[in-house]
């Protein structure tokens, strides 16, 4: 029909040129799947990375790699290059900030697996990329391969969605999960988790909350069209979490998991990340091992749930994959339109209200509970439950105090005098119990 | 930029205009989110009912409809309008197909929410839809709100699929659960689901498996790529299961549900929907009242796992919205090409190879292990275990044998030996118990 020769680029007969930035644990799973397809659709040219003739020597015959696939270390030489896509995984800021912005404005569309990039910078680069006519393509940031991103920019659109909540660190789930079964120390935890390949040798992005706040900040970003940026959302470690805080948890019913979550009332949004009790027979609870979780929150959907995969090479380049076709597809018909490029920007605040689980550990003595309750009822606060469970050392005593719901800016100034108390041998360890 | 004067319809500043047919529970919620969005993509210009009048007085002040809206109770009326997207809600073969036809061949784009249309005529459609460069979404026809069908469409089309299952009828599974929870006979449940609205006066098509098999089968085709008529399923009906069954599953570790499930393997679909035994702590397992699950399972992507409530016109409508959105972006794109219209039509077959629980009701009398044992060991059948529980009626027993892993095929000329010896009251129920 269409018999317009100006029209080749249009024609989705031609097979789009993919320049693959970074050939890591995913890089080489894209390649796989891209040169085991072979589908006219996608076609692999470029292959950049540090150190290419090594990594040309042992992957490319494994990865069926054609011959005629371009390998270089040199960035600029895929700017300048025919390819019609880059995928970038080189992860971090830079150099991976630059190349995405050079590719956007040389009119090559992009899709990434960065969540620091856009976390950082997804509103601006959603912005060039409408700017130039491409096309930025996320959908692998966050949760590996579990499709939450592209629900949301499809199947969820309909809806007002106003709340997101996830499991979305797998490390943290792993050793969590684990202390909750095998009721080992958070170091042996720890350990564990590293000697398996589910803790980097420095975790500290993943325990201390800065992994899932960057993710959470993009199913912000995607899911309520708000702009947060991550370091506003308060993270709070698991490092203090102990196979004493799932026995205590156990007494209430719930377990200990890293939850994300955000909720937009108002102009104000709500957001944190940090261990926090959860009921055992709840969606999170069951959560085991290094699975993603994504619940999200609609005003006419109400309540959906996802549940996948959410790293590994495999499962992350999937997500990569259907980006490219999902770009490759839009090539066919001409840039596509984005909605919802006007974000809002709300004041964001961690003071959600919600009853607490406070567990101090103390040299035991007279007076203690008297000189605790003293302090939560000069703030106000409710004991709901005192809960001690027997067999510990005396000398070195944990136990816990639950309470009835109120704001965490109500709650903290009780902590740190709490904390304060001579017989405190450690700061309290203060978890919202989410139900 | 693009200041071509031709572009007019590719501008999507333009609001879409659209005719909603059928204005029953999932219409009327499409018709409030579209008068509640406002936001300049999609406009509601014309309604199409039976009894007009009627519904107007109704609905157009509580949906708050604005007052330039068409309305009609002729369907040729709407075919010679100038909306340029039909939502097809009637429901049902007649004259739903041939409104979609008569759209799709008029040059307008279509959403349904019909299931039974696009499990018979599925392929036939979009290849319509194709030819006359329209588009035509069906991401409302399962699962009501759960986007597992746009998740689908997008960011799993760069795994391959070769499993789906799900409980995609909230009915069954209301009832199931039901009797889970209370152990009231199936017939007293079946009377509280009607009561509730969860079921219609005649429900067969729930109980019997006809609305599952439909679905399924639209899974299939979006997710595995195959045609597959709903009628070369399987569908076993979950009537026979009864409160006992529950008692001797949990005996098992196992609860009962219907789960619908397709496997492509080389050029067969294994598919088959009915009532199965699954562990009581598997996600299908824990899946209660009405909701609906679906996982999918996949090469490089692993397992998958969607929740939400499959029901309900707010839900459904949120599906039907976010179709009409993905629509209306392509206008403004000019028609996009869908992939994957080329539907293998492998082998259909029941012939699933699993462990099987057998449950009789007997006339106790000496001899009966003996008869059945004798039956299964000639046709080649290892009993896994026999299960009695005491204080039943010894003139109406039930028991439980559980069988090793056999095929459909080889057990069912056994089963009806079994269900032909005297002291059998009803005939065996068979039940897959699915690890």
């Amino acid at each position: 029909m269409n018999a317009n020769p100006a029209a080749t680029s249009r024609d989705h007969t031609v097979a789009r040129r993919v320049a693959l930035v970074g050939l890591g644990n995913v890089g080489r799973a894209v390649a796989k799947i891209l040169c085991e397809r072979n589908d006219g659709l996608l076609r692999l040219t470029h292959i950049c990375n540090r150190n290419f003739e090594q990594k040309k020597q042992r992957w490319a015959a494994e990865l069926s790699i054609p011959s005629d696939v371009i390998w270089t270390d040199d960035l600029h030489k895929i700017l300048v290059s025919d390819a019609d896509i880059v995928v970038e995984l080189i992860g971090g800021l830079t150099p991976a900030e630059e190349l995405v912005r050079g590719a956007l404005n040389g009119g090559m569309s992009v899709v990434t697996a960065n969540k620091q990039l856009i976390a950082r910078h997804g509103p601006d680069l959603l912005a060039l990329a409408s700017a130039t006519g491409c096309q930025l393509e996320y959908g692998a940031s966050v949760a590996g391969g579990v499709p939450v991103l592209p629900a949301l920019r499809t199947g969820l659109c309909g809806d007002r969605l106003h709340g997101i909540a996830g499991i979305l660190n797998g490390t943290c789930n792993y050793i969590l999960s684990r202390i909750e079964t095998a009721r080992i120390p958070f170091s042996e935890a720890l350990e564990e988790a590293q000697a398996r390949g589910y803790a980097e040798a420095d975790a500290s992005e993943d325990l201390d909350g800065g992994d899932a706040r960057a993710k959470l900040s993009i199913l912000a970003l995607a899911g309520l069209q708000v702009r947060v940026a991550p370091e506003d959302i308060r993270a709070r470690t698991i490092r203090p979490v102990d196979a004493v805080d799932f026995d205590y948890a156990a007494e209430l019913g719930c377990t200990i998991r890293q939850i994300s979550r955000a909720d937009l009332k108002a102009d104000t949004l709500f957001a944190e990340v940090g261990p926090s009790l959860v009921p055992t027979d709840s969606p999170f609870g069951r959560v085991q091992r290094n699975l993603n979780l994504v619940l999200t929150s609609g005003k006419y959907g109400g309540d959906m749930a996802f549940l996948g995969a959410g790293a590994g090479g495999d499962p992350t380049a999937v997500a990569v994959v259907s980006d490219l076709m999902a770009v490759a597809e839009s090539f066919a018909a001409g840039p596509r339109p984005r909605r919802a490029l006007q974000f809002a920007s709300p004041e964001v605040s961690c003071d959600f209200e919600t009853p607490w689980y406070l567990r101090l550990v103390v040299k035991d003595q007279p007076g203690i509970i008297a000189g605790l309750a003293s302090i939560l009822s000069t703030h106000k606060l409710n004991i709901d439950a005192v809960l001690q469970k027997p067999g510990f050392d005396k000398g070195n005593l944990p136990f816990v105090i639950t309470l009835e719901p109120c704001r965490d800016s109500q709650l903290h100034p009780a902590l740190q005098e709490m904390s304060a108390l001579p017989f405190a041998l450690r700061p309290t360890l203060a978890l919202p119990i989410l139900r």
